[in-house]
């Protein structure tokens, strides 16, 4: 196999453990909290997980583990959108397997959650762990956004477990695949089955975090590619000072990540959606907030800046909601009437009679060709491809248009050039940075100790993270801890609680204290490419989020 | 001055130099060969450049320089795009002053040529200079696109160099700065002034490049970034296994970024410009190379992939060529008829009888948004914004429409979903890597080392550069030894030949002899993040292209 130069140092590099995964495995044994209660709907969910619910904290402590000797099987699921770290999560979980045993097996269930539905397995070993080991991406077996939903694809999985000889399931997810988790470890327990399932926290968009999970895996690998990228962009149009860069970011549901490359490279504007549905901001409002700062900066001379936009902004805006909602319900009531209208004209003079007059203004005040994303495109239930709409331009154009006026009024008097960009598939599979390395190093060796502990239906946990390796604390939550009632796709269903950004939380108001100050003037950071060697205050540097949230 | 941590430690890179410029600057002589001859139009390029004509090729020896000490003002110019490294040529010619005579002074003209046209000039002196070592970006004293063209510029800007008392003025630039570089330098001479001009091989784009200029600076940290972030897709899509990239890269003229990070990243396709104009390719041809890996890919199962387009594709499909220039001309010479004609469908049906029928016919087969971007937004002078034309989408879409009509005919079962890139200005501005750090430094001090010579007319030169930097050999060539004739907006014009990919080359022919088997397999690979510190395999890796071209 042909590699890259830097992927061959990279498998030289050793991943640091937090201290109590530094014993010998038959010394790494466990201390149970107080039984826990979910964040909210005890009642239903004590219903649903009738075996699982309520379990304690799990920390890691020096003492005695009989077990750890013990010969295992496990399998290992990658499921959803790849993160950085993946394969160290794998590796870990692989090296503590063969710590405990060197008989023990692990199997990659390929293709995602489909892998055990399907059993399509591989057996993992030591060439293979080592041809991945401190690399990027989900390749090592593939993933999927398959969910294991109805009881014959449960009934599969348990089947797939039983003859493969499976001691436990490691699913490495985010909060739809742990839910996933929590569900499975439930319905192997409602068959009697001492089948365990653990998982791992894994989402480069920042949203699967709590007082036990202080970030998922990934998010600061992608946020810092994210970082560099910016950073560069800020660089180039502070030294050719002609451009205003758009920049869209991936995130559909948190704004985590646009925040935290705001706090890296401090741009002229940044939005976070919780903020914008929080404030009920108007489309009007958001280009009027961009346009000031093109103004200001336009004044001193500064025709340049650069903005960034989460993935799902248009969605928390209350009145593109709403507008999104009624062209939803209108066209799926008179489905056949709207699809034999051929041209955009005529479409939205038929949407004048079929929606509010206040959501038809904002569809009409909208850039054409960005309208027409809104009417074509519909996904297979009928409804808007949100994620098909491109929001950097939507706002590029809207402001544009904006300015024009402005000038005409004299209110305005640069000059205006502007280019959009969209980073997202960028980051998803990059290196993982030294901390991802470590993060998830540990958390797929914690897996393999709460496995050897008889634990299921737990995350594993690595606590402390601003703090250096060996001071981190690791151990295990309980899934149904962070579980609630939702409402999705028309049903009620217990699911892992989303964490969107805090705008009461300090990382946001440290972002809200300076971004006055950045709108006008030139305050860009360029933290440049992630370095895996070299000094430690540029590799071992972890995500501002993260230092803010631990009030460093 | 608020910093990041990368940038911090950056500052204490100390660039490498060759050993011909290691010695004490009163030491360094200069060693002169025969007169030189331009690569054509020798005759017309003697008259143009009556005293600059013909100069030998200047290398840098171990010797006596009695004026080594004179005192010295120079004015330094940063001439068009971005590249990585320009800080780092302003700071080896500072510090090449300095050693000389501590009251030199570096005089930076600000905003690109423009700066000594209208006397904009900001003095340069330590503090500064430390605050842009080994960084990226050009926003030390700002660039420009504008050119010294008309009598009132040149005596403007002999007037401004006069009024400052510079004895030199060095252009950080491209071959067409480089072209005005020399242009001033005559102009300079036949006004009897002794002020010396002294030009610096700037280009991303990798086409200012000959004998003597083994690489323009900029491209080896341009491509780095591209290819990280390339491999990062290359390794998503391996990972979730369902799409096809389409991945524009910059460079207009040339494709050698497009080559580099091909042979960087070893992606499904990759197109370069000059091959597509040589066998003159069609744009079916051009799809039907991109769905027969498609094709083969799928049925191994692989329905994903990677393809690399460079910038300036259409201009070099000779059938789209030929599109655009009787676009062109048609519309030049029925303005306002064309003008009064709204919307697309009625501006294709007047272009049927106004356009050759295999052009008219290419135009209506392209995607209709892709289409309507030749008609609309043309330029001030009424053509084609080529550079508007998302040729990514356009190949995109013609590929989805292919592959639809082989799914019809049988000819292809796989599953297709796409997803489309551009990389260009994230990569202009990244922090220098350690080669373009040291070549560019050194590249400055060599600018010194001319100008205390006495040189004039000169391209500052560091060849054997897959060497390591003690290896290297510094001095200067004649920049009338680049120039020929050529048609440039109506006009004979003396300029610097473009140094276009040599399809007979070993570059190209390294990636002929191996594009076959990465069409259909999967041979991806990831380069990951720039390193600045760490292994020496990693940190000072040169350019493919480099190491090709040396034999390496």
């Amino acid at each position: 196999m042909e590699i890259s130069v830097l992927q061959k140092e990279r498998y030289a590099y050793k991943p640091k453990l937090p201290e109590s995964l530094l014993h010998s495995v038959s010394e790494i044994a466990v201390e149970l909290g107080q039984p826990t209660e979910s964040v909210a709907n005890q009642d239903e969910l004590r219903k649903i997980f009738k075996h699982s619910y309520g379990k304690p904290i799990a920390a890691f402590v020096k003492g005695k583990n009989e077990a750890a000797s013990r010969e295992l099987k496990v399998g290992v699921i990658l499921s959803g959108g790849q993160a950085p770290g993946g394969h160290n999560v794998i590796a870990g979980l692989f090296d503590g397997l063969k710590k405990g045993n060197a008989n023990s097996q692990l199997y990659g269930l390929k293709g995602g959650p489909k892998g055990l539905i399907e059993n399509d397995t591989i057996p993992l070993k030591d060439a293979i762990i080592d041809e991945y080991r401190n690399t990027g991406g989900f390749d090592i077996i593939g993933s999927g956004r398959d969910k294991i939903e109805t009881d014959e694809q449960f009934a599969a999985s348990l089947e797939t477990a039983k003859k493969l000889g499976l001691n436990a399931v490691v699913v490495i997810g985010g909060d739809d695949s742990n839910t996933n988790a929590a569900l499975l470890a439930e319905y192997f327990l409602d068959k009697g089955s001492d089948i365990q399932v653990i998982g791992c926290p894994k989402t480069i968009d920042g949203d699967l975090k709590n007082e036990y999970i202080e970030t998922s895996f990934g998010f600061d690998t992608a946020c810092k590619t994210y970082s560099e990228l910016i950073g560069n962009l800020c660089r180039d149009t502070n030294s050719a000072k002609k451009y205003w860069h758009f920049v869209k970011l991936m995130g559909r549901s948190a704004s985590h990540i646009a925040l935290e490359c705001a706090l890296q490279t401090q741009p002229n504007i940044c939005f976070v959606s919780e903020e914008v549905e929080a404030k009920h901001l108007s489309v009007e409002q958001i280009v009027g907030q961009i346009c000031d700062s093109v103004v200001k900066r336009a004044e001193r001379g500064h025709d340049f800046g650069v903005v960034l936009i989460p993935e799902g902004l248009v969605e928390f805006i209350p009145e593109m909601k709403k507008l999104i909602s009624e062209l939803n319900d209108a066209i799926a009531a008179n489905e056949a009437q709207f699809a034999a209208i051929s041209g955009f004209a005529d479409q939205l003079a038929w949407l004048k009679s079929h929606i509010d007059a206040a959501s038809y203004n904002i569809l009409q005040s909208l850039p054409a060709e960005i309208a027409q994303q809104f009417l074509m495109d519909r996904d297979p239930h009928g409804n808007v491809q949100v994620s098909r709409i491109d929001t950097e331009k939507l706002l590029e154009g809207m402001v544009a248009k904006k300015l024009a006026e402005l000038k005409k009024k004299n209110a305005y008097k640069g000059k205006y050039s502007s280019l959009t960009h969209f980073f997202g598939y960028e980051g998803r599979c990059a290196f993982p940075t030294n901390f991802d390395s470590d993060y998830c190093y540990s958390l797929g060796f914690g897996a393999f100790a709460l496995i050897s502990l008889g634990l299921t239906g737990y995350l594993s946990s690595v606590r402390n993270l601003s703090e250096p390796a060996n001071k981190w604390k690791a151990g295990g939550v309980p899934l149904t801890m962070m579980m609630n009632i939702e409402h999705r796709h028309g049903k009620e269903k217990p699911v892992i609680r989303k964490a969107l950004v805090d705008i009461e939380g300090k990382p946001f108001k440290a972002f809200a204290a300076a971004r006055e100050k950045w709108a006008v003037e030139t305050c860009f950071l360029y933290p440049g490419a992630i370095q895996y060697f070299g000094p430690p205050s540029v590799c071992d540097d972890t995500t501002k989020t993260l230092k803010l949230e631990q009030g460093k």
